[in-house]
């Protein structure tokens, strides 16, 4: 009989114990939760703070009576696993109710203790008022302070998902909101100019959106009938608040592998084979605690997502039981809802590749999520990553108000399958006018991508067009009307692209002609007239479109 | 210069022409289409009609004022090519208007007519209530219809894309709406038991059904105040009917090609090779017309949809201007709208695989389109079709009413990449809790899938189950309460999933137990039970919800 112990319930925890016993009718499976809660709906959290999940039972996923009724599993809710005793195989436990402590056993331990907010060392952050949002508990206490007190304004320190998700909820309960972010982009897994999509809905929601900007100091301020904080910003700002939600990210829970002497890997999380072995084969670790490799690099990585934790701990389940199944590595495949929006992105972005030195050629569509001539249709902006060689797929990331899972996750599958960008071209997908186009936005980036890999196209990129040289000359294919309604660039010259074989004698021979339209599609018309006539040329990829956001 | 010929100013032809232009400044393009308009969205007419489309002016993409504009194509609406000299390389071409011809001669021919509607040589079909609808003109005839006379019953033969469409069209105008299928299911790439859903929500928007009906005779009935048509069906009904249409399906245009003497494929479609050429080197030919080659058989098919039109048509032009591009085959992913379901399929179904004789396995899942506790999530309903040995992906098909689109086209890249059911296990798709789950449908799918393939589980089908021997008990492991309100299946023991390892005693050991639950998540986990207990079992797979869908 195989004794299995599982610490922690949610997500890779409670996925391991429920394959566990799908494996093996007799082994005893003992799963330790320090909290209250086993298998909770962590994602949900904010949806329940900003009341779009109104009843706060939805979120409790299991209970301990139900996971020893379904899967004869003793689950301990407010156990602690304290120590490991990896010589004699076995864990030391403290009740966390009583303080009383116990030791338990086993031939197989899984480490699965998702990873904590990091709080940085802020003076004056230890306050009633000053919360992270991690589980049940944390959401209570901020729910608590949203009952009992008068919340006008609240802060979100951090935009990752949960500030995000958190900026949301408080806008969604009426309240005045900044988001404070230290660096100059919310929502890193995307590059800067797609987070400019995701800015400009924010401050147009009337959020006070600070990027750049770092909290110094708090201050907590104990007024007698209205407690508040007095933020310091580093940018000389202050802010009062009545509400601050830290939120800057996660750190890998290791304090038990530390402890037991498991190895950590470069980044600091548990390090763990392809069979979620830790350095002791008894040990196995999944989810936000572990480092994973990157399925596109290969390298080392850290991915706090409940996918990859919930198939890893399956796995776990399946190589303790005598399996032998392997991980494929993580792509990192992220969405966030932000307001009308939704960003997502899969693989990796651009500023990655830059820091790591890959060769890396892009392309930006923006085109209708459905039929145009459908209701309902909205812009997908869509950005691809490839090897301008082989034409690999290195990332891809997405934004607008439909159709951005789906175009996120076409993209996933086309780089866990190693597909190419010509690959992409032939891609066939589901199409009726209610749910996409003859040429769907990623067979369009393909032929964009494709064009610039053959020669077809010569790009020029939104952050190159404001440095042109004296030999460069920028022109504007759209209407008039256009330019007037979404602004132009200055010292274009504005030839519509539907007159420009008429016109094209207006335009020097000895100048490269940097030409640009709103999305990319009229711009390469205009670029492959100009160049099967003799001049030579350059496209904006993605249009004014790309240049504009780029700047929100 | 190349001067190029496009018979067909619609999905193909049009693509052919920019394309053409876009890679050639010099080329002479003319473009020919007996119709009145070139470019416009066909695939948008029923919308018009039932007036989620409004504004008429929406379907018509392009004129020939812009193409000529834009791409320098001489586009000659109401012009139609009634023949092709092969050996003078020259077209003649009859001016619809006057009457008149001329010829132009051709470097290049590029044939896209399309395919035209069937229309069964029925007694009665010629008279002035009965249209089909390929074309403007035919919407127009039918809007006139509704328009001038008083339509309270409209009647449509046949359940494919454009009949589901119509008949929609005729609801939301409020029309007591009839739809005569003379198969035993509507939307024939889906296989019956998946086309139940689809029947389940006509039947409840109020459309009078008729599966397995034959429209057998029309008599048009000139009414003085109200002319009308009595319809005589083969099940011995008559039905009176304001408008009827025939949707009963196309076949490829095929007329020029063989006046031309051009080689036709065994289906009756025009013979091409993978770059888009007929038998003379000299013709192309792209679109519904043609056929083509299945991806997954490499057999020859005929699939008459806007996607592969698109890109065949870009192709050819490709290849006309000496480049040499191939056509990797036809995967056939669909989808249509029905009221609030889509149903959507790409690959091969049950009924192909089983006439070509092709070994399979196949798996249902019935699982929530996002997180389930999050507001608006929608049960999807996955069949996944797949080789048994190789777990090589043959098909998929989906229903539902959120997240079809997205589920089906990560199959047809999946399947288009070569992957196995055993890989998707591990896609790693887009998940917060507005958009999917951290188990997504795929991912679900995949682990039943190698389940299966792994001896995990043991299989029972919807089909199977109502023919059990002496030697096989029914046990449903769903709650009394689900029994009461969903139904259940006769002579079914009932032990909750959560009773049984209490009860377990209960069950015989020497016969087999037919397990099922609601879907067949509950199935797995009390199959997993037995097993490990020394019984003998199987897994309705897809469960209940499969096999009462499969009656409607």
């Amino acid at each position: 009989m195989t004794k299995i112990l599982i610490v922690g319930g949610v997500a890779g925890g409670a996925s391991a114990a429920a394959r566990a016993r799908r494996l093996s009718e007799d082994a005893e499976i003992v799963m330790f939760e320090r909290g209250p809660h086993v298998s909770f709906a962590n994602c949900g959290l904010p949806y329940h703070i900003g009341g779009e999940i109104q009843d706060r039972g939805k979120l409790l996923l299991q209970t301990p009576e139900s996971f020893l009724a379904r899967f004869n599993v003793d689950a301990r809710v407010m156990n602690e696993v304290i120590s490991v005793d990896r010589s004699n195989k076995s864990v030391t436990v403290k009740n966390v109710l009583d303080g009383s402590e116990y030791t338990e056993s086993y031939d197989f331990l899984l480490l699965s203790p998702g990873a904590s907010p990091v709080v940085p060392p802020i003076p004056g952050i230890d306050n009633p008022l000053t919360h992270s949002l991690r589980n049940i508990p944390d959401m209570d206490k901020i729910l608590n302070v949203l009952k009992t007190k008068q919340v006008t304004h609240a802060t979100v320190v951090g935009g990752g998902f949960i500030g995000l998700e958190m900026m949301e909820a408080f806008h969604a309960l009426g309240i005045q909101t900044s988001l404070i972010e230290m660096a100059d982009q919310v929502m890193t897994p995307v590059d800067r100019e797609m987070a400019g999509f995701v800015h400009a809905e924010i401050k147009q929601k009337g959020i006070d959106l600070q990027l750049g900007v770092a909290l110094e100091a708090i201050e907590y301020q104990p007024h007698k009938d209205n407690e508040n904080l007095l933020l310091s910003l580093n940018n000389g700002q202050q802010l009062e608040t009545d509400l601050l939600i830290m939120a800057i990210g996660v750190r890998p829970e290791t304090n038990l592998a530390v402890q037991a002497g498991l190895e950590l890997g470069p980044l600091g999380g548990i390090k763990t084979n392809d069979m979620m072995q830790t350095s002791d084969p008894s040990i196995f670790a999944v989810g936000d605690a572990i480092e994973e490799k990157d399925f596109v690099t290969g390298a080392q990585t850290l991915v706090p997502l409940a996918g990859p934790a919930n198939r890893q701990g399956r796995m776990a389940a399946d190589n303790m039981l005598g399996r032998s199944e392997t991980y494929q590595g993580t792509q990192g495949t992220a969405i966030c809802k932000v307001f009308e929006l939704a960003i997502a992105s899969t693989g990796k972005n651009e500023k990655q590749l830059k820091r790591d030195g890959v060769d890396y050629e892009k392309v930006y569509v923006h085109t209708a999520s459905h039929a145009s001539y459908y209701p309902g249709a909205e812009i997908v902006s869509f950005k691809m990553l490839f090897d301008p060689k082989s034409g690999k797929i290195l990332g891809a990331q997405a934004v607008g108000k439909d159709g951005i899972d789906k175009r996120i996750d076409v993209m996933a599958v086309a780089q866990r399958a190693g597909m190419t960008v010509e690959q992409l071209q032939h891609l066939e997908l589901t199409y009726a006018p209610p749910f996409g186009s003859a040429k769907d936005v990623i067979n369009q980036a393909a032929f964009v991508a494709n064009n610039l890999i053959k020669g077809d196209a010569t790009a020029i990129h939104y952050d190159e067009i404001t440095n042109l040289t004296d030999d460069q000359i920028l022109l504007d294919v759209r209407n008039p009307g256009e330019l007037q309604s979404v602004g132009y660039l200055k010292g274009a010259i504005n030839i519509p692209v539907d007159q420009l074989r008429q016109r094209m004698e207006e335009l020097p021979k000895d100048k490269e002609i940097i030409i640009y339209c709103q999305v990319g599609l009229r711009g390469n018309v205009a670029y492959r007239q100009l160049v099967n006539n003799g001049y030579k040329a350059k496209n904006l990829i993605g249009g004014y479109r790309t240049y504009l956001y780029a700047q929100a």
